[in-house]
């Protein structure tokens, strides 16, 4: 038996158009898929007939797998003799816990190998036109996530200090509570901050404030899809009335390619 | 005449295979094409062939063009009416001057629309194995970028203090100089570093170390070609036996492929 290996491939932050080559192609030569929530509905036809697809996403709460299931699913494709692909939104490095998954398989001696996608980071910042550096305002940046925030004062003086763009995922349902904790550290209360909404999907919601308005006049979420908020003053150039850019159009032509794509592969 | 447009697009870290589809449909309906360095020579197999093709980047310090000058180039392709993509290494929000770029555009008046590509910061970290974050270690990062980086000894105190992960973009110049300024606003010497050059091509260089011993012992340039320089303790995941991974194997199936997508756009 030919030895398995799990190739961990970043689907990008939605649509199907952000997908690059090298992941179409390890799709294509995947015999196990194992897929996650926020992926659009359009990936289920470019899965190769012949692969084994399984779901292992949570959505709204709802419990799929748990990561040490996934791990062991990864492994014992892998152990099979198959050519395993763990399909994940964004990029599997950037809050996808993609270094769980490869410490399990190199545990258990498999082969592995990491295919980059574009993060929510950067892909929802090029939908709503904000560039996350700017040499004349900010030119760096940080990313968080809103789940595992630190109970330290000082990385909360230090976070409200910083003059960055602040990226955080994952952020909504805390979102009071972290502003909260910025302004008591010390941030400025015209921080101007966006919130985008759905932003897996090809029309995203995008809402821009301040620090201080979000805090006095609150924020009402819209959906239930994911979410991701930037702070800083680069959030200023987006161009409001442009709001939101759309992701490329889908034309017929486009269905083509993929078809023509997908024909070469066999 | 119809009005102009021009298109952001990200190429990804280097090689051909980290181009998303949306990217590769925007080339193949450019008129003209404004390309950087740091893009492989394969990306001129999927210009088409009735697109003016201008090469705007810069490469060992060589000057081509300056940033308002390719601004100019842009605006007035597009006030001829022309549909123009800016093809830019990584993505074009992440130190990639996107921003001026589109500055430009608005004061124009011309339409634009940004593709996200995968950047250096995850393209390079997938490929040396490198989770940017990890529950168990560093579950966040900052990106700077080593050409702008502050005078503020805040700023630098603020840094040595950070305990995510820490991607130095085109730091390698001043490299000596930027892990002496952490060290003395007192980073710790053991901080695990992880040097990447050629970090656009398909096998790069790592080498991975300690603040302390990279001060002490120095380091020695391999080549010429763009660098990215991790910080930070995630980087004690890397698994050092198997450096570097290899980014996907180039097939004549692959070529196969782009042919076929090549062929369905016309």
């Amino acid at each position: 038996m030919q030895p398995g290996r799990v190739t961990l491939v970043g689907a990008g932050p939605g649509p199907i158009d952000f997908l690059t080559l090298a992941a179409y192609k390890a799709l294509q030569e995947a015999e196990v898929i194992l897929y996650d929530a926020l992926l659009s509905a359009e990936f289920h036809k470019i899965f190769p007939k012949r692969a084994r697809v399984l779901y292992v996403g949570k959505r709204c709460g709802q419990h799929a797998f748990s990561q040490p299931e996934i791990n062991a699913l990864l492994v014992q494709h892998a152990q099979e003799g198959k050519s395993v692909v763990r399909l994940k939104g964004g990029d599997p490095f950037i809050f996808g816990r993609g270094g769980e998954e490869i410490a399990a398989l190199r545990e258990a001696g498999i082969q592995w190998q990491v295919i980059p996608g574009v993060s929510a980071l950067n892909g929802i910042a090029a939908q709503i036109g904000l560039p996350l550096t700017l040499r004349s305002a900010s030119n760096e940046f940080r990313a968080i996530q809103g789940h595992q925030i630190s109970d330290s004062p000082q990385w909360w003086q230090d976070l409200a200090r910083y003059e960055g763009t602040i990226a955080l995922f994952m952020g909504l349902d805390r979102l009071p509570e972290t502003l909260q904790k910025l302004l008591a550290a010390g941030a400025d209360p015209g921080l101007p901050i966006a919130v985008v909404e759905s932003a897996s999907h090809a029309q995203c919601d995008v809402f821009v404030s301040s620090l201080s308005s979000v805090l006095s006049k609150g924020y009402s979420r819209k959906g239930q899809g994911p979410a991701i908020i930037y702070l800083g003053k680069n959030i200023d150039f987006i161009d409001r009335s442009s709001l939101p850019q759309k992701f490329p159009e889908r034309e017929s032509d486009y269905e083509r390619i993929l078809t023509h794509f997908s024909r070469s592969q066999g």
